[in-house]
Parts: C-alpha cells; sequence; structure tokens
C-alpha cells in the first residue's frame, strides 16, 4: 500500500502460509483483516490505484520464475519468511521447516535473477537479530578488522538466538556470495523490532488494516505490553529485562524499504543497512508502557517471567544505523502520542483479546513450564541504561 | 575401518547418495570398490573385527532417532554430506538440493542429540573452504576483534566460494547456537583438500579399497593432477594457478577425527580444529607433479585454462592449524616418495581412466565453455610464494 500509494507499480505474491500458522497456533491478528484479494480491492476503490496478485510459493522455483518473468519487477522486496523466532524453537518439525522455507524460497530467487533478471534488485529484508549481542559496535553488515598488523573488511561475525535469526544468517552469506558470484545487486535490511498498528494507508479505510499481534509467537514485544496494558494483564518480562534490542515504528518500515529502492545498488553490489531508529531495552518499554498507561487510565503492572530464551539479559549493544538516515530517512521516534493511540485502537478491539496465547510456552531449552520468578536477581536493567543513551 | 583397527566400535549410517550421484554425472572412482556391505564383510574377515551397517537417510529424522537409540554412540563422525563445490553450482536443482540435504541433516541430527543424547559428541566435517581467502590470518573457527577500544571473541567471518562452501557455513552457525543453547558438545574438523590413496587399512586387501575421485567434480586437485600425468593429459591449471589452499594426507584424516574424539569438548563446547598440515597454490603442485612425474619417467606438461571458478587467483593466505598438532597430530607430509607411489597405483588402473571426465564443464558464472588461456596475465604464482613458505 507504501510503495503503491506513491506511484510504484506494485504486484504481490503470497501463499497464505501466515494464515495456516495462525490456525495452526490458534492465534489471530487483534484487528480482523480482510484476505488479500479483497484488500486489494478496497485498495483500487479507495485510491484508484491496481495492484496485481501472485498465487503461489516462493519454495516453487517455477513459480519464482513466471512470476518474474511476467512482472518484469525492477525491485523485489522479500517478505516471504516465516518470521518468528518462537515458532522455529518449537519443535524439530518446525525448525526445519523455518530454515529450508527460508533458505529455498531465498535460493530460488537468486536463481532466477541470474538466470532471467541479473539487472533486478533484491531487497532482503534480515533482522537485527542478525548480530545477536557483542561485547563490541554493530556495524551496518561489514566490520575493518585489523589483527597482526594487517587489515581486511569481513562481513560482520554473527551469532543469532534462534534457529530463525539463523536463517536469515544463512540467507545473508547466500545473498553476498550471489551478488559476488553472479554480479546480483542487494539491499540486506537488518530491520529492528517493529511496533505501531497504524499507517497513512491503514488509516484511510478501516478494511486495509494489517496484520497486528500480540500472541507469543508472532507478537513483538512492544506490542505485547501494549495489548496486555489494555487488558489488565501484568507486563510479561522475560528474566531481568536488560536485554537491548533496536526498534522502529511501523510507519518507517516502508520508508526504508523505498529509500532503498529509489537508491538501488550497484551491479554486483551487497550492502546491508541496519534499519532500526532506536534501541530499547525491555523493562525500559515496559517501565514505559506503564507510566503512559497510568496517564491514560490504565493500572499496568509488570512481572518478571523466567526468560523461556537462551540470551544474554544484560550486555553491551551499541549498533550503528546510519546509511538510511543519509538516505534521507526522518524517523517517528517512540512517544507518549503514539502509545496513547496504541491504547485506543486496542481498545476499540478489546474484546477480541485471547488473554491465553500471550504468556510464552516455548522455551529455547525445551522446558514446558513458565514460572514468575520474584527476586530478580540482576541489577535494575532500566537504570543502568539510561532510556535513549544508546541512541548516539 | 581406520577407527574399528584401533578398537573402536563402530556402526555406519549410509543411504549410497554418492553411488546415486556417480551414476547421474557418469563418474565413477578409478580404483573399483565393493558395496558397503561387502566391503564391511571382508574387514570382519581380514581383521576379525566387526562394524555395524544402518541404512537409512539422516534427512529423516526418525531414522536418525532410531539409529542412534539403538547403537548409542559417544560420538557421530558427521560425513554425510553432498560434498562437492562443482555439484553445488551445476543448476539450480543441485544447488537447491546441496543445501537442504546439508542442513536438514545437521538439523536432524542437532534435534535427536538435544532430545535423546545430549552428551553424545558430534564430530562435524568441515571445510577450510568456509574461510574463503580474507587479507588476514585465519584462525581456528574464532577471532579475537579489538574494535573501537572494545575486544571479543567472535566466530571467524566467513567468505566461503561456493554453494557448498555456503552449507557447511550454515551448518557452523547452526552447530554453534545448538551447543550454546541446548548444552551440546560438537568438534567442527575444518577440513583442507585431501589427497592420496593408500591407507594401513586399504593396503591390507585389494577390497578395502576406498573412493579415489579425479572427474571434475569428486576429484581433489593433486589427485586429479596425479591421473593427468599417468594418463599423457596436461595438468589443467584453472586460470595463473595462485589459488594457494591447505592440504592434508588421507593418512591424516582420521587420526585428525580419533584424536578429536578421545579428547572430547566440554559440555556446552563448540570447538573447531584446523585440519591440514601444509599450504600450498595449485601452480605449486602442478609444478611438483611435472618434476616428480619426470622422474618416474611420466612427460607431464602443464596446461592453464580460464578459470571456471570466481575466486581470487592471488592472495594472501595464511592459515593456523595449531590445535590438532597439540593433541598429537604427526604429520604425514607431501613427498617424493608418496608422488611416485600414488603414480604406481594409479597405473595399475590406469585403463580405467575416463579422459573426457576430467575437463571443468561446470562454471561458477553460468558459462559453458572451457578455454585455455596461453597469455597467464598474472606474475608467477609459484615464485611469489615459495614452496611451503606459509607452513608456518
Amino acid at each position: 500500500m507504501y510503495l503503491s500509494n506513491r506511484g510504484h507499480q506494485v504486484g504481490v505474491l503470497d501463499n497464505f502460509a501466515k494464515r495456516r500458522w495462525e490456525m495452526e497456533l490458534r492465534v489471530e491478528p487483534l484487528i480482523p483483516i480482510l484476505t488479500l484479494h479483497d484488500r486489494v480491492k478496497v485498495w483500487s476503490e479507495v485510491t484508484g490505484r491496481p495492484v496485481e496478485i501472485f498465487v503461489g510459493d516462493l519454495c516453487s522455483y517455477e513459480t519464482v520464475k513466471s512470476v518474474i518473468q511476467t512482472f518484469k519487477p525492477d525491485a523485489i522486496v522479500h517478505y516471504g519468511e516465516q518470521p518468528s523466532a518462537p515458532y522455529s524453537m518449537m519443535d524439530h518439525n518446525r525448525a526445519v521447516f523455518t530454515q529450508t522455507n527460508n533458505i529455498v524460497g531465498t535460493l530460488n530467487l537468486l536463481w532466477v535473477l541470474r538466470n532471467y533478471a541479473p539487472e533486478c534488485h533484491l531487497v532482503k529484508i534480515g533482522t537485527m537479530g542478525e548480530y545477536g549481542t557483542p561485547d563490541i559496535d554493530i556495524e551496518e553488515g561489514f566490520l575493518e578488522i585489523e589483527y597482526k598488523g594487517r587489515k581486511d573488511i569481513l562481513p560482520y561475525p554473527k551469532q543469532p538466538s534462534s534457529l530463525y535469526h539463523l536463517s536469515k544468517v544463512h540467507d545473508s552469506h547466500n545473498i553476498l556470495f550471489a551478488c559476488r558470484t553472479w554480479k546480483l545487486r542487494s539491499t540486506d535490511l537488518n530491520q529492528g523490532v517493529v511496533y505501531g498498528i497504524e499507517t497513512d494507508e491503514t488509516a484511510l479505510d478501516p478494511r486495509l488494516a494489517t496484520s497486528f499481534h500480540y500472541d507469543e509467537v508472532f507478537g513483538t514485544v512492544l506490542n505485547r505490553f501494549c495489548v496486555q496494558a489494555v487488558a489488565g494483564i501484568p507486563l510479561t518480562v522475560y528474566g531481568c529485562g536488560g536485554q537491548s534490542r533496536s526498534f522502529l515504528n511501523i510507519r518507517d518500515t516502508l520508508r526504508c524499504v523505498e529509500l532503498s529502492i529509489l537508491n538501488h545498488p550497484r551491479v554486483g553490489e551487497y550492502r546491508v543497512f541496519n534499519q532500526f531508529t532506536e534501541i530499547f531495552n525491555v523493562l525500559q518499554l515496559a517501565e514505559l508502557v506503564k507510566s503512559n498507561g497510568g496517564r491514560c487510565g490504565l493500572a499496568v503492572k509488570i512481572s518478571h517471567l523466567e526468560n523461556p530464551r537462551v540470551e544474554a539479559e544484560q550486555h553491551y549493544y551499541h549498533a550503528r544505523h546510519q546509511k538510511l538516515i543519509e538516505l534521507g530517512l526522518v524517523p517517528h521516534l517512540l512517544s507518549d502520542v503514539l502509545l496513547e493511540g496504541m491504547f485506543s485502537r486496542i481498545q476499540e478491539h478489546a474484546h477480541r483479546i485471547k488473554k491465553d496465547i500471550i504468556l510464552p510456552n516455548v522455551h529455547w531449552n525445551g522446558k514446558t513450564d513458565t514460572r514468575q520468578v520474584d527476586d530478580v536477581s540482576c541489577e535494575s536493567a532500566a537504570n543502568r541504561s539510561p532510556l535513549g543513551a544508546a541512541n548516539a
């Protein structure tokens, strides 16, 4: 919708996998969303702009080939992956599915581009989670290393924290190789955690609402906290909450994609943009939701759960994100106004909140119970790293 | 055979994939080899030592689970992957097969170990090709990086040069994650290019011969050169031949595996050993085979072909390989004696050499013709880096 609204000619390839996974796990977006065909119809009625629909699976080489040859895109925005870390850690089947689905879909794209459309620009949605939490600064994709008196610029070493995040690391390596070997061109957008509900496009018509998840598998942390605040459930902080992550507003995500498309890489170039605007730790977000909730008349409590993931809860985190700013990104930062807007949008649909799909049931180490931890044994994470201090 | 001969109780899981790939490409090992069942029978007759056979595919989780639960291994030596770079670059199907076969087999092993045998030691056969040819020293798996005043030890940045090598990089990332998250233990043997025909075990009986390939897809460079020397075909050096690689004698490969097994990693530890003993560039090997061939009455010529691969032909290459030496490896170095032995063993089977399966038909960039290049435009690679100079 964002790209179409700005005059780009848009085609969508979808296999409706996300809706199958939702069925499978008994979760659904908070706001009811239309089918793809109906949304495209509404979009065209509201804006007069057509969007072409292709139904098929990226894991079929013939499908990818036929779509590329029919639509002849200048750029492909590759969102077609299983995107949930907890989903990839649930069991063996879903782990193998996540990696094969994501890797094969991307390999198919690369081979079709190699064989039929080498000029086409592949915009890959990666994740900041590829980097993990190293004890040195995170750069944008590559790192200049000085070692024993010699220097080289090498791919940034990756330490992803789930089998899903690993699938993205594998993609990154495959794409870098394809650009170097086949002279393809690609932008890898290492995206932070997305929050928010509304965009200029969804605001045009209620039937254009986009998918807003708050469950443990597909929901992201700030969206989940906002839903918990409205539903009167304690905010579930995993462990002490010192996990720092990078975030961006849903309004900025597509702007970043458009900036990448408008400023395409050279032939043979693989470039990485860290696509986020701010860094917070989990407890800081919980405190923010609590204080803002208070102002909006919501009595918000914070609860610490035994961390279902295997990850550092206190760590250094300083990640660069200059390249998209240099291309012209003007960030929508997390503000009180936004949180108020989210609360009221969630309140409209509060009757649809399923309280029993929020608590984590997927444990990285195979355990099956979730305990509340009363004594949080680490130093106060919110105090340690002042809000926004890492957003240099 | 090597491990069984030293008193280890050995079981083999095989799906005979390599023999299918040989059929598919019309290639076969120089020396005829028996079926697995017959070789195991001969082995048991000759040595009195049994080897248990399991037939099945690592890509079946149920197969892996059942074998692990039946055999209850202390260690798994994971050789079950598609091992050829050219095979992975032939076409889209084989590329996707290589990555899914290798990744899914390894993921199945990791999940079965997680669920049923977390104490078992996974010995993974990786490759030195994972590192590529960075302009700094190659360390064993990890690199201490000092950056902007901070330090961390991070996974060594990988720049593999084929979709096969990429599959090994993906495995390495998955295994490191599994060790950290599930407290598994693994040794990743980043193996150099193996050369040689004979071992103490194959010498016990001609029916125990092991697979010796000289074709463009499964043959390795020194083996191929020796066959070309015997067959009176010019040695085919790709490009100027300045590509430096690490090598080891077939006799050392299993010793390295045994040393890893006898000195297992701690619970939760993922360690990497660079498993090679010497470094040569391709032209050095060609010159070696030429001069040794001359002494054995073979008139050997060297021919430069347009490089079918996309790789640096002149580059820095200094790779560490201390850890296996520290565990007790005493290398069999490449010597004139060995080359003479290889020539005479190949001569016994010279009538089986298929001359038309040696020239490269698989081109990394999709081209289909192979040209001889007369003017090698790079400086003499053999002169630039004196033989063995990098073997510090």
